[in-house]
């Protein structure tokens, strides 16, 4: 069977997922493409395919037809693929491991899927997003990941009890700076074994409140003409630095 | 005097220079906000700023007072500020200095935006952009560099004949690559003197015509789960290494 009708109750839940909001009180997601629906496959967090209608279905999944008309109104996308997932959000584990990357008010959605996908490829354990940083499940987060989002474990969490919990594990912690500490690269090897990394937001970097609690500021030498770089390339070059 | 009117003929050449087409028939294109407006103040390029009426005029600039209406048709934000400025493009220079990068049909303009950026940080002397990469004076291209674009020698040409002439200039030719060559962290410290380093596009990685050419692939040391970076990453961690 097709769903042809806009006003079909699960076709209005899926256009309800474009909002934070309805995120949240569902605890689902939608991703899109065949590249993020393995991803989450592998990963099991899959409902249902939705599917455009006389598509082959590519996994052993529950699934639904639906027209183009519906896939268009739907998708985050300009031109929309035919293949969507209707996924359960991730499990909110705990402080896992010994790096951490902590987000302070991220908040663009491309930034923030660009630093996932780097916090994989530099081996970090927990990612924690603080209030007010973007959603991870916004489409464009998600897209931006990669599907790395699916492999890593990333909690919201206020900043604060974070920070305690992390100093009495005696994790150092490290604050991004573009002016002064520590010039990433002169990072003694034992002071890269185990910390939690901060970072600021686009506009104004770390919260003072957050500052104050940093055991060293770490900054990326540049030519001195430029006053920051990109929030996620400085991210990741401080991340790539850390794994070294 | 205030401009009111949609049909007034400056109003109707500010908006099509929204289109790559009409920059480069006109050879000018807009720019917004204070702090770009300043950097291109800086470099001399500035035609006439564009304000909107009862703003006080901070540069002494030829200058036109419009509507709050104009300002919104005329601006590419959501919320326009109440400062644009009219600007000549950068004059096209030559091959300048012994540190080059080149891109290779990167698409995206906040992606290039953002490698210019890292570009000028890690002391870029100039950049190549290749045929059919996105034009560097699009709006979110000027934005994402954050006004660097002003401040390096950025030229368009064909590859194959600059890969000649770096060639014959005795430049080492680096490609960036996922899987395979050289990790950048090992290059030595005489193959970072003076180089030209390529970067492909976000989709299918360097053109194999042009990867022909390369003296050496560099690539960056990851998680063997994580396939690649964002290309802006990627280009960025590559630049500061080489800078080192």
């Amino acid at each position: 069977m097709v769903i042809t009708s806009l006003d079909n109750e699960k076709v209005k839940k899926y256009r309800k997922l474009k909002k934070r909001k309805y995120r949240e009180e569902y605890g689902e997601f939608i991703v899109e493409g065949m590249h993020l629906v393995l991803e989450a496959f592998k990963s099991g967090i899959i409902v249902e395919l939705i599917m455009e209608e006389n598509s082959a279905i590519p996994l052993p999944c529950p699934y639904v037809y639906v027209t183009r008309e519906i896939i268009e109104k739907v998708s985050d996308l300009d031109t929309p693929t035919d293949i969507m997932a209707l996924c359960k959000k991730l499990p909110d584990r705990d402080l896992i491991g010994n790096k951490f990357l902590i987000l302070d008010e991220v908040q663009d959605p491309g930034n923030l899927g660009t630093i996932l996908r780097s916090a994989k490829a530099f081996d970090i354990d927990t990612v924690i997003l603080s209030e007010n940083t973007v959603d991870l499940y916004n489409p464009k987060v998600v897209r931006a990941t990669q599907g790395m989002l699916f492999h890593l474990n990333v909690i919201s969490r206020k900043i604060a009890p974070i920070l305690e919990i992390l100093k009495n594990k005696e994790i150092p912690i490290y604050g991004s700076s573009v002016d002064y500490g520590i010039d990433v690269c002169e990072l003694e090897k034992k002071d890269r074994e185990k910390y939690a990394l901060i970072v600021g937001n686009e506009g104004n970097g770390i919260r003072s409140t957050t500052l104050e609690k940093c055991d060293k500021r770490l900054y990326i030498k540049m030519n001195e003409r430029v006053e920051s770089l990109n929030v996620a390339v400085a991210t990741s070059i401080l991340l790539y630095e850390l794994d070294k």
